[in-house]
């Protein structure tokens, strides 16, 4: 069995965002990273950014607001980084606290700074099948890891498991985009094992520790495992289980060091498309070259 | 086999409506059909509407503008009938003519006056599966029939033909919504049949007359028809083969008197639901009813 590890894929997209910040010099694309409150999860997930960031060559700044912040004082933040030239793209961690009103964000902000595919423009971007919209970055690091292995999508039968607006639903219509058949299932899905059983793509992202064992995978079936989770010894995994599915699976991507390795390193890819598109409606003045540099 | 006529679910509808129009006497809501040339299908469908628009009580002008006419005067036109508070609902007959600038109308658009679903608004809104958006009239229509003649969605297999921004793709999420496992698949699925037959419930929205036969269909499924195409001898027909199809489904929707009967129904539902979402963002003054009545 093929284990695709992320890491090709994050490095070769590193590859670029250093690219683009050597050819660029002076332009540093800066992300802002919006957190509310100390969740573990989300500190953990901004330290990984910041660290990744730093390895491609781009700037990700947190503002942090305390648990119990007013909305009013939220969305002075929010429009402050929403407005700021040298902020390319914005990462809210959500869900944000109940007082906050995330509609009114959404509103407001700069589906060219929307990195993470939230916006109405960028939702429906995404299901027209526009180049220029952002997806959410996990949607979008399934595809790029198929891509990436050379995993032929077109005509094949890929099965998502989960409908969320952050995997399932934007991922079925970027693999429609591919060409794939896709079928969504999801937790009222009769005879989950029989439809699953019949994909030669099968993306798993539940969010139930090693749920999906053998008899769920076609033989030589290519697995692409979403789920991050905690197993009961205390170990990080995903939503199969990876001893099974290697008797059975063609590929299949680790959990930690497949899809999630490459969400950050798409976020540092919309982080780069994000300013290249802001410069393209701003063009550089080339006068500036001589201050910036 | 049952044969799902459209007729039934569009008399529900014309019920509810002119209920609608009987307790709010004096507010007529009012559709605006914006028609760019004079294409024979956008006159068709036009006059089936105002038709079907008087029979439910409820008004539907037309505003027609020559091929020619300028992005600018058509603009104008469209701002002009986006902004006036007596109209409640806009169809734009499309495509429209290449000197038009379709998504700067779209960027504009009331999206609460969009029956048809085609601002970034109401787009997303259907992904995220809200009560209060608009999907496309024809992608509605589907989920109305399979509602109105109690076919069972919530865990069965739909498989839906077709990946177009009106059926394939809005359809998929509308049918999520209602916890089906929805597969879609297109001109490049491989081996069509093996997919198609596995469906409990299957939809053709294909455009190609009669492509359906009995082949793709799993004994005692349900067949939905979306197409309308003209047949060698000029009669009106679906994508499905109707003489076959009768031989294995268990219900199918005729062609025509069954989607597109449903679907003009549902752009007037969708017009009175405008009107009062309307009329809630700006409640009406009681003592106006003397004054209206």
């Amino acid at each position: 069995m093929q284990e695709l590890r992320g890491k090709i894929i994050a490095d070769q997209i590193k590859g670029e965002c250093l690219d683009f910040v050597g050819q660029y010099n002076g332009i540093l694309p800066a992300l802002a990273i919006l957190r509310v409150g100390h969740k573990e999860a989300d500190l953990s997930y901004e330290r990984s950014i910041k660290k990744r960031f730093m390895d491609f060559g781009l700037e990700a700044k947190d503002y942090e607001l305390p648990e119990n912040v007013s909305n009013e004082e939220f969305q002075q933040v929010f429009d402050f980084i929403n407005q700021d030239p040298e902020i390319h793209g914005i990462l809210v961690m959500r869900p944000l606290p109940k007082q906050i009103d995330e509609a009114a964000m959404l509103r407001k902000m700069n589906p060219l700074k929307d990195l993470d595919g939230i916006t109405d423009t960028n939702v429906a971007g995404v299901m027209r099948g526009d180049a220029d919209a952002f997806a959410p970055c996990t949607a979008q690091a399934v595809v790029e890891i198929l891509k990436g292995h050379q995993i032929e999508m077109a005509g094949k039968e890929v099965c998502i498991i989960g409908r969320s607006m952050v995997v399932g639903k934007p991922l079925s219509m970027l693999l429609l985009q591919e060409n794939a058949t896709v079928t969504v299932c999801h937790s009222k899905t009769e005879d989950l094992k029989a439809v699953t059983s019949r994909a030669d793509i099968l993306v798993a992202a539940i969010g139930k520790a090693k749920f999906i064992s053998s008899g769920y995978v076609k033989e030589d079936a290519t697995v692409i495992d979403v789920g991050i989770n905690v197993d009961e010894a205390g170990n990080l995994c995903g939503d199969c289980d990876w001893d099974q599915i290697i008797l059975k699976a063609g590929a299949a991507t680790p959990v930690p060091g497949g899809v999630g390795t490459v969400t950050t390193a798409v976020l540092a890819k919309h982080l780069v498309q994000a300013a290249k598109l802001q410069m393209k409606l701003a063009p550089i003045d080339d006068s500036a070259d001589e201050y910036l540099s």
